[in-house]
């Protein structure tokens, strides 16, 4: 049985999507970033980054949501989340994760977590007046370069899927003006309508 | 024939050094920062990202280093530069990658680049103050959790190890003083030594 340590508002909606899309056995935990759980010792032992998704297997413990997203994908190949015997458009789907955990994420985290790269209240204040702006320029590129339509990789639904949704979750809070961006919204709509993230919704969103 | 456009001292090392011990047959153009040239509209036409790596391919062209990693290793499985049969050491091994791209080589980025998230001087300067901090914090948990010896996976050379090769390089730069960090300087030497990354170092450090 499969286990992945959450948070609600946190890029492990991503994986926890994927797994229930999957059809994998699983259990979900969530993880109290309000009392600061992340970085408590039993925690820690779990993930020594202190970060989520977490997502403990019968091998050993995944982190990173990009490599949690292919183990799902990898391990349930019936649920067809991946091109697994094309390695070109393998390699296009990590290039699209790849983009949004080291650029797209690290634009938004600049908004409330500036003390990882910078130490004076001032450099806070001033990432989080930027974050409008770079949110917004990653997602212009995804708009224009990289949404094929319906889904992130075009006709198939992939784990690229659930990960943009997650991300684009984070939009209106970060001062992004989703106006500019009806394919992004679009594709935020329709993945809100299916049964799999409906019901992961609910779970995230359940009163702790 | 595959191109890798690249630049010197950039993270796309890793990629042009996975092409060499693939024995990928490939040409390598360099792309020059110094003149702006991955802004130029010749290469954003390439990479509308601005940025190296990027792959030419007969399919189209493949960016974001764990992305171009994974397309060498699964195109060219005889060099064995990937657990590709085990779910499970693939995202291992995918795991590592994106703890490279999404928070080791953003802790650098911030010594050079805070104008990809900020706007004042002042904030530029914070940032670059505390890059030896989070370098070094990065790498101890590399040295200490990750690495396992001899190579990033353990026994087996990886599409891992050109990349921490290409991070490490940063180390002396970023003011991480690295005998704190023994097993990850030894594996640095190990590569070092390997003819394969001999001959890409020759190639990118030669005069352009």
């Amino acid at each position: 049985m499969l286990k992945l340590y959450y948070s609600p508002g946190s890029c492990a909606l991503a994986s926890h999507i994927a797994l229930q899309e999957a059809g994998a056995a699983y259990t979900a935990e969530r993880v109290d970033f309000k009392t600061n759980q992340q970085n408590s010792a039993d925690y820690l032992a779990i993930n020594p980054k202190g970060r989520v998704p977490a997502l403990v297997t019968d091998r050993g413990i995944l982190t990173e949501t990009p490599a949690v997203l292919v183990f799902i994908a990898q391990s349930f190949p019936q649920a067809k989340l991946a091109p697994l015997e094309d390695p070109f458009a393998f390699a296009q789907m990590e290039a699209f994760n790849s983009y949004l955990c080291s650029t797209v994420h690290v634009a938004h985290a600049h908004r409330g977590r500036g003390y990882r790269w910078a130490n004076e209240e001032a450099s806070f204040a001033d990432m989080k007046r930027k974050v409008p702006e770079t949110m917004a320029a990653c997602f212009a590129l995804i708009e224009r370069n990289m949404l094929r339509g319906p889904w992130v990789m075009g006709d198939s639904y992939t784990i690229c899927d659930p990960y943009l949704f997650t991300l684009a979750q984070w939009l209106e809070g970060d001062g992004v003006d989703v106006s500019a961006l009806p394919r992004v919204i679009d594709h935020r709509k329709r993945m809100a309508e299916r049964p799999a993230v409906r019901k992961v919704m609910e779970e995230q969103l359940a009163p702790a």
